[in-house]
């Protein structure tokens, strides 16, 4: 458990899902610990019986908040803008909003579950890039698209939402994979604008407590 | 378009992530046409360059209201809560939304898109059931612990939430691809209690103005 009244946040360096939450929470300057779990270490140690009774789904990230541990870094998110409404995540402008959900549910229901771990160890080796690619490359293309209409400075205007905390870890899963992300200009652009952000560097998996030494030469 | 002022769903009677903007809609007694979709025929309407202008990401549900076309499935049911709170379909308690958002969450990011037709024709053809059935029963599992510590007559106690409105449509996608329900008395239990509630029959495949006559025999 965490110290009193500090969340904790049940990570894995490398998990999008888990860095979009770390984000949010930067973003929104809330403190909280991590408990690192290891996706990859002797099976996962989301599988064992200690996490499923944290989290029965078997993912990282969960969050233990007030006194509740809640799981799935959407809903996550949403509490924390919920409970915590000032540094806002959303517009409130209703369609904004909407641009906004669109651009988030792309990415968590249309590309990341594609192209996730588990997932890709279901594939043969040399055939993992090439499908992750074609999963983030269909979810970009549509992304791109949506942010002709709906970027500013950020995803959905001048100001940081939800989708850039989105945004971000996937951009990187698409180097990972190798996707050529000259095809996405917009994409690109509003990366740049992110990347020097604080609160954007210090969720960055090379920053994380849990990220191997050999990760970052 | 669509009449004046009706909302108009592009949809297609099968697709689980239209059906649950269907049940949404009636549940919230909205009245809208729909414009159907034909995601099989001559390689899936979605794919065309005029369904494209619609929906970038080329899939159902797209929703034609307000004057604006809103897609994404969980984004189209947060618009239409945000923007007609009567006959809600999230709680108002912090918490309680919380667990709708998790239950949402694992379906439409954890089983959805895992088991949907799209992916399943890259699978081999006498793969594809064994592989829809274990990500619905990776899933299935964790919603089912879930209900155990909040649900009462639905998903998250007695009051229908868009939990109920996910959940439907993917029951009726375990039972497609065999999953052996028994293991989830819960989930069934819920389903009894929707099943009989008219704005889910009419939201139902089977009485959709697309639905083949051979399906219905």
């Amino acid at each position: 458990m965490s110290a009193v009244g500090k969340p904790l946040l049940y990570s894995y360096w490398r998990s999008s899902c888990a860095w979009r939450v770390r984000i949010a929470l930067n973003l929104k300057e809330i403190q909280y610990d991590i408990k690192p779990i290891n996706l990859v270490k002797d099976g996962g140690e989301q599988n064992s019986e200690e996490f499923k009774k944290i989290n029965p789904m078997g993912r990282v990230p969960a969050l233990h908040i007030d006194g509740h541990t809640l799981i799935e870094s959407m809903n996550i998110i949403n509490y924390l803008e919920e409970t915590r409404p000032e540094r806002a995540l959303m517009p409130n402008d209703v369609l904004k909003r909407s641009k906004v959900r669109e651009i988030c549910d792309i990415i968590v229901t249309g590309i990341q579950p594609l192209q996730n771990w588990t997932l890709l160890c279901e594939l043969e080796e040399d055939k993992r890039n090439e499908w992750a690619q074609r999963w983030i490359d269909k979810g970009f293309e549509a992304v791109e698209k949506l942010l002709t209409l709906s970027s500013g400075k950020y995803c959905v205007g001048n100001e940081i939402t939800v989708a850039d905390c989105c945004l971000i870890p996937q951009i990187y899963n698409a180097r990972r994979y190798k996707v050529n992300l000259q095809l996405y200009p917009l994409i690109l652009k509003i990366e740049k604008e992110l990347e020097i952000i604080p609160a954007f560097q210090a969720a960055h998996p090379l920053n994380q407590p849990d990220c191997p030494e050999e990760a970052k030469k």
